[in-house]
């Protein structure tokens, strides 16, 4: 990945290398590769964000495994990456989400929202005696400018998608958005393109437990996580389709 | 463990090594490794907690071996790794109990405080000039949402365990405990499974002088360290189980 | 470019080489060149900026990649390096603005903000435990002093332009500048000159989603960013241009 | 020592080795080892602390080597390592005990000043710019909750024992315990056994001169040094107890 | 340059190398001799400020280029080295100049202007964590002690010089100067001499458009930038006067 | 002196050895030991200090020598090594001296000025950014527990003494003094043991310009610095009784 | 100069080396070797300071080149070394005057301004994130305690001579002054002496322009600086004394 060697440029925190390259943040951005996927897919009617969440234990308690959060009433997040420095960033955003609903008396647009986030990760690429954020988020929700997707990385950029991936299999989920996405599809049609992806991004192991999904719908602009019966119901759909795929492709 | 050497990316505090890693919080998880063997066991009527605190010497006192915390009424902790480490978490964690407390006038969820001791671990693997802790925590209670417990990493991430372990016995007592676990169990099976486990974790080296164990119950939410007298009586059971169970293997 | 080796002149923030060149600088300023390309042009009729902002993907909401920004009423910046750099430096230059705005009760004149931004720039290149911002800035305008076009870069050196460019293709920009530029021309040639310029320097991958388009009007000092139907316009002539030109060239 | 060089981990402050150790604790504590012998005995009656003091020269005037100290009405403390270092943490335990006696209006419990001291020495481990404290102390005394007797160590961590030795001759000394100490044992016998073992622990170096003994009896929880003709006697039973004790084994 | 290798006292800030240098100045020097050529030349009546500034571009607007500044009505300076380095001092001259004038309601003495400029650059020499100014100035004004010109350059030392230069030029204009300097001449031969130097200095490159000349005149102790009409008269009068000197020195 | 490389263990400040040694105070002690010799005797009538002060040109002003210092009415001091260093502490010292009076109407012990002065040199051992002070103090005084004579080194350790010397003839007039001291001379005497140890210590080259002496006599507990004519008429003896001296040996 | 490689202690600030040197002021003290002479004499009527002041063209104005200053209306100064740190002192030492003469409604003690200079100068020797100061002092002055001739290096060591110099001439000027300096000199002949010290250590080279001389006379206690004039006469009278003396010589 290094044509030529970093040779010391990536030890020191927020310098640059000889052809302007921050290696640190690089490195960061390598903390979310080795971390699950998340994506998030927007529709006409909404947004939906789906995690892998596959426990390492069976001990462990599914539901403590966060990587899909609430931010605000009409604002939720999916991340990947250091989980520890996930969950800083996401109080830091429920915070300004708060200080704004108090200041504005209206909830806070979600891009400024995005934007405040990616301010602090990109402060934390510039100043010493600090490490930039280990964790990308996928930001969603529904605001008067309708439904937005963000996704920020550690270095602090902030990118709109329709449809989006970050970890480990991003390359794979994003190929899949990138062939069947479709900016008319309604909320139900993409939380189906979303398990596709999440079922290919993770080598068909996808099952009711190792899901969880959020939506946030434009009709109320509010966030919601699937119960499990939803979940059940739609990856038991899912595995249906896919079986029926693989069935005509062998035919 | 290190496919490539670390070649100085372990040596800076805070600073991402190529491969995204941070070298210092996985070194301060093998400070976790060191320590001895501490578990905890979720149960319908409540959690358990068993710490192995064999003294290296008969002249030191056992009680002051302090492996197993209150943090307040309802919650309490097991710890393994740097001790001095250990003890400051257990007074911050106090501290904020009591601030929660006095603020809202109700007792500190589980989950809330386990929250609050992750963000202070997250914080000292983020900034320059300090190193992270070099303990894990098993924390466990008993509040309005149900039997809780947390086990946090010297990272700052938080997962919630329908039983753990952490220390130098942790792979074998997750062995017992993914063999033997059923959700449904009572506290007093609870109590049983995690002495069995703490017996294979400590080579069979469990004596009444060697474990402590505290619990807290779902009916009265209280934390409680269980007598020296009820101690023995469970160890006296445990080795009478465990001669039958090798009598048996025998056979 | 480097004649004799950097041996750790680059290492430590801002301090001088023996040939007293500050290579923190001078590496901040190839993360610029490794950006897309940006373009400012003066024309007797106000300003206009013109970025490149091919998307790497078409699920990439393309209004998300901020290229080009406005500060104040009159004034606006294209920029290229590291996004979020700019994004902070940006803010910046909107505070500064509000806050001129607020004190003297009159927009800020163009060369005080972009001074501004320089002094902010200058500041992380001197002290210790910052590094340089991986960002230029082409800051375009009208006020009582006519039209302005600034250039800064990482260095925070501020030098005026009737045309200039920033990024990966700049140099090719600057070629077509120099040899069409003319003081005189109206807002439509500048346009015009900028749009054949960005052609050039994304080697003709000019098409109406690619490129984003805003302008300072001296007539009414308001900048205002074009409107899809307007670039849709703009390019299509653009390329008949070009093919005319590559028509005549072939005969 | 150590198996495996430490290749620069331990150079910096407050950073872990790959297999989780802290090595300026490590070398803090070898500052311990190379101190003089300390010790504490608990026993019905309240707690002795005795320390070898031999000056190195004629010239010192023996009561100015402080190794034992009266650190409020109630509790003694024996040192070992660097004695700057003691008489700095000596001074906070004293302050800590006043703050204790006017907030309170009570004396301050044993193990509460013990953690105090413990908790300033982690601090100590784990932030940057400042070393670990270089020295280890015996604290002992008498309160509520009975006599007590406590270690701490460079890295901060907390034993009680029943009776327990510091310094260059602490193997010798803890064996000498671990044969004869017993629970039961009156104060006089605790200052017999203490005797003894500092006798073994400096290879029969002991003198009048070259020991210091300080009690806190359980009867008035009053710490006190014993006299020069205390000492006198004590030490000229020694003497003759060890040379009968010769005397029987040659024969 | 250097007769003995810099060995690393070059790359710490503020530290003397064996031989009592300080390496980070006299790089900081390096780079006020990679800037362009400056002047300043004092007469009976007055100081006259040449400097050159050639644009590296027709596109760049050849008065942005800021190399000769007014520091208050009655001082100017001229500049080399970093550009943004030189603002930020020209910048803390302007507002020294305004407090002194707030404070004593009487304009700033051109010598106690100079002397704060170099104790703020001295500053930056003994300081961690902070690089030297990489930029010399030449500040010349009127005052009750008359004509005054200084010269600072990075390492804060103060001259006062009768005529000097900075920059890639020095050399050659300095001898210029000596050769030519009267300490009678008025004011306009000393803005011949002045030319005279620059045009040496500059390999004869001079044009009306290359120079920008200031005088503070004795008269009325006012700063004055020279208007277009009167620099185009003066370079003519240089050429002329330089193809005389050509003719004659061939015949 | 060192038995195995120091490697690097004595570059940073404040950090232990493996061995448990701090490099920087070891080194600051030789410092003291470059230094010129100083003593001080306790006599039954009070202290006496000498220092040997042979200017290294007959241009000093012998009296700018300061080796011995008045710190307050009843207390001097004489020092060794840095003499920078050594006037800053003694400032300190007069400074702690003129608190105490203040607050609590009367003279400073002895005892406790010498701590403070021992305190503030163990913090400068035990934090990062300051190294240890390289002065020796030999501090004696007069007070309500009697004549006292302290010694303090580099470290911060603190030392009662009968007799003790700091500096390059340390170890020749300590061993002056352990042949001759006796605890009941009269302060004539001790003079006499000072002078004679001085004159080992310097290789006989005591002459009445050498040396300056000090006394703080019991029964007035005023410090008082010897006139010329006292030291004339005292170095006068010595020699004479030197020469005797020697003259037996020869015999 | 230095018999074992420096290896490293030269390198970080205020750190002893392994023979208990302080490497950065020893090169600080190399700095001051490389300035130009300046020398101060004592005389029974006042002192009297000479400076080299030699330009290095003739375009600088001699009277700039500020190697001697007034400090108060009773003291001066001569400086050699860093002229920028020089200044820095002087300001500093005008400060303390002033305060002082505030404070106490009386001049400043001669030797309190000094000590105070040196304790700042000791200050820069022991924290990190400074360098020593590269300039020598030579203070004189006229107070209570009559004339007063103190001389202050980059240790902040303070030592009070008969005459001194300090810079490159220092030892040349220093046997001069050993071989004819005499305590009852006049302030004439001081002058004479010190305008021979300064003839010797330039090879020759002094000129009426090239020395400058101030005197702090007894009788007056007023600091003035010679008139060129006054300075001239003395001048022709050096060069008469020594033509003749080389004669005298020659014969």
């Amino acid at each position: 990945m290094q044509p030529f060697p970093a040779a010391g440029y990536d030890k020191g925190i927020s310098i640059f290398s000889p052809d302007g390259r921050l290696f640190q943040v690089e490195y960061a951005r390598e903390a979310v590769k080795r971390g699950t996927t998340s994506l998030g897919v927007k529709s006409s009617e909404g947004i939906v964000l789906v995690v892998d969440k596959r426990p390492t234990s069976t001990l462990v308690e599914p539901k403590s495994i966060e990587k899909i959060f609430q931010i605000d009433e009409h604002i939720g997040a999916a991340t990947s990456g250091l989980v520890a420095d996930a969950r800083n960033l996401i109080e830091k955003a429920r915070l300004e989400s708060q200080i704004n609903k108090i200041t504005y008396n209206e909830p806070i647009p979600v891009e400024m929202l995005a934007k405040k986030i990616c301010d602090l990760k990109q402060m934390y690429t510039q100043h010493g005696g600090v490490r930039p954020f280990g964790s990308a988020l996928i930001i969603g929700g529904v605001n008067d400018t309708g439904t937005r997707l963000f996704e920020t990385d550690p270095s602090g950029a902030l990118i709109e998608y329709k449809a989006t991936a970050i970890g480990a299999g991003r390359a794979i989920a994003m190929e899949v958005f990138e062939k069947n996405y479709n900016a008319d599809i309604k909320l139900s049609e993409a939380t189906e393109l979303a398990l596709d992806a999440i079922y290919e991004a993770t080598d068909g192991k996808t099952t009711k437990e190792s899901v969880e999904i959020a939506v946030v719908e434009e009709k109320n602009r509010k966030y919601r996580q699937l119960t499990e019966n939803e979940i059940e119901d739609l990856v038991e759909e899912l595995l249906i389709r896919k079986s029926k795929e693989e069935e005509e492709e062998e035919e």
